[in-house]
């Protein structure tokens, strides 16, 4: 179970290796979203995503002697390359299992980022079977993407620094909105600021048809996607919350909100016009909320993290594109 | 002229003010590159690029009396959102003159940013007088581009931080790479880092058929472009170097470096893929010339600034689409 103590730990691991992002913030996205908003903007983080502080959190608390061997995951997105670049600052052998038809631009950059990439048929293989094998031949440890504690703790390592900097702009109190897949981010800054900023409250963010956070806090139980695919939102897409993720949700999280994948490409363009940052769907859907679901917030300031900025030309293209139409 | 001691002054002015932007990088660039690039990205300042630390020094600089009557600027593009926004957060009048076909975005956003913008006709007015009456008028005072110390003294504060992350990151010498229009920004971190980091030499970046900068520095003499406008790269666009601006380059910097409009825009397409960052293509000189012309550097890390983001959807969907081409 993460505590307190452990995120504090990943942030001294994390020291000089993870960026410290700043919180950004615009005049005219507070006119819009009618309160002030404040972006914590992690698509500025190594590898694109807040996935490095997890990925880097969890290789580096691993035993030497262990670490040593190497590390596995699977994933073609954003933990992927979070676990890799990890990996290779540490120089230690990493594979990461990826589909065969994965894009070929996730394949590369994975390589890129010193990965071993073992791609396997969907149809016919069964990626764990090939997992754990690799695993027990050479000694790899798996690095979870959400369900492992010391991912969140690198993960909360983001709530501490939203902690400090809210304070540094006077905010004691506000609504601090998350992108939520499994929920190792969200989980991550809710332990955080549950020590370090109490009047704050975390609300986890989803696009329509994948709100099985919002639909489990509500619930208060798991509930499940119907689809398992198939949204723009890729990065934060899951079958269901995590079994470590979702008590710690339940216990501190705020309702889920749920927005379109309009909203969320409109977001991607308000990010890119008045903010300068490049924001993916999945990454955007926390800014969409505090732009498009003013309702549903309380107060008059909001933190908004932007998880991640991994989208190719083409996506980002058409979101522009939706702004000139 | 601008002292180390007016940059030090500028930037306990500017402090909890402009951001401090972060130092980014990227192994994907460093690979093109063939050495170590850092990437100050100043297209994340408060209203898009660096020009808000000139427009705040100089205006909170004013005797509080004279600063009360406001201020006036001339220019459609950066500098009078910069200026505009320091006026606005000092609350004090402030008049932007630009012409009447200036893109109506960038009039919008100027008066968005508090500012009353005064339109004329390019032909048949003249924008010195207009500009000449209204300070008469109204007591208001006019901030300068690039030629005004306490603007050079703002646009310097970014040299005290980039000698401060440089030292950070164990670097001790680099080449820093810098787009240059004016000089004001080019000049106040060459003072600044004259003092900071005696190690580092400062290289003045421009687009081809703009490169007076270069070419004076050649020449040891003020040099003029042959075109006044025509380029992609307009905010970095003016006649000539400085007269204040222009013996400091002369003293402190290395050869200018001079890069192709093609270069610039890939160098966009960049930034955008590998440090999630919109930089307009006046802003992406530098990081083209530090991805593109290595033969023009020495030594194994060169620092980059990239010093504004205010770029159209369409014209950052042109710069995608060569990508894709």
């Amino acid at each position: 179970m993460t505590s307190l103590a452990m995120i504090e730990a990943a942030a001294d691991r994390l020291a000089g290796r993870a960026r410290r992002t700043p919180l950004l913030s615009s005049p005219f996205i507070d006119e819009i979203a009618g309160r002030r908003i404040f972006v914590k903007p992690e698509c500025l983080q190594h590898t694109g995503s807040f996935k490095f502080r997890g990925g880097w959190s969890a290789v580096s608390a691993l035993d030497p002697e262990v670490r040593r061997r190497g590390v596995i995951a699977f994933s073609s997105g954003n933990h992927a390359q979070g676990v890799a670049y990890a990996a290779k600052l540490h120089g230690i052998p990493c594979v990461i299992i990826m589909p065969s038809d994965a894009p070929k631009l996730k394949i590369d950059n994975t390589r890129a980022f010193g990965a071993e990439v073992v791609l396997y048929d969907r149809a016919r293989e069964d990626r764990d079977a090939i997992g754990a094998r690799l695993a027990a031949e050479r000694g790899l440890t798996l690095i979870k993407p959400f369900d492992e504690p010391q991912v969140i703790a690198g993960q909360g390592t983001i709530g501490l620094e939203i902690a400090e900097q809210a304070a540094g702009e006077g905010i004691s109190a506000a609504e601090v909105l998350v992108p939520c897949g499994g929920g190792g981010l969200t989980s991550g800054i809710a332990l955080a600021l549950e020590a370090k900023a109490p009047g704050f409250t975390v609300r986890p963010c989803e696009p329509e048809g994948f709100d099985d956070v919002a639909r489990s806090l509500a619930a208060g139980t798991i509930q499940r996607n119907a689809r398992l695919s198939g949204s723009i939102c890729d990065a934060i897409i899951t079958p269901q919350p995590g079994e470590i993720t979702f008590p710690i949700l339940k216990r501190l999280c705020g309702p889920g909100i749920v927005v379109s994948e309009e909203q969320a490409l409109d977001a991607v363009t308000l990010a890119f016009n008045r903010l300068k940052i490049v924001v993916e769907p999945g990454g955007a859907v926390a800014l969409a909320a505090a732009l498009f679901h003013p309702d549903a917030l309380a107060g008059e300031a909001v933190i908004v993290v932007a998880s991640g900025g991994n989208v190719d030309g083409a996506m980002f293209r058409a979101a522009l594109e939706r702004q000139a139409a």
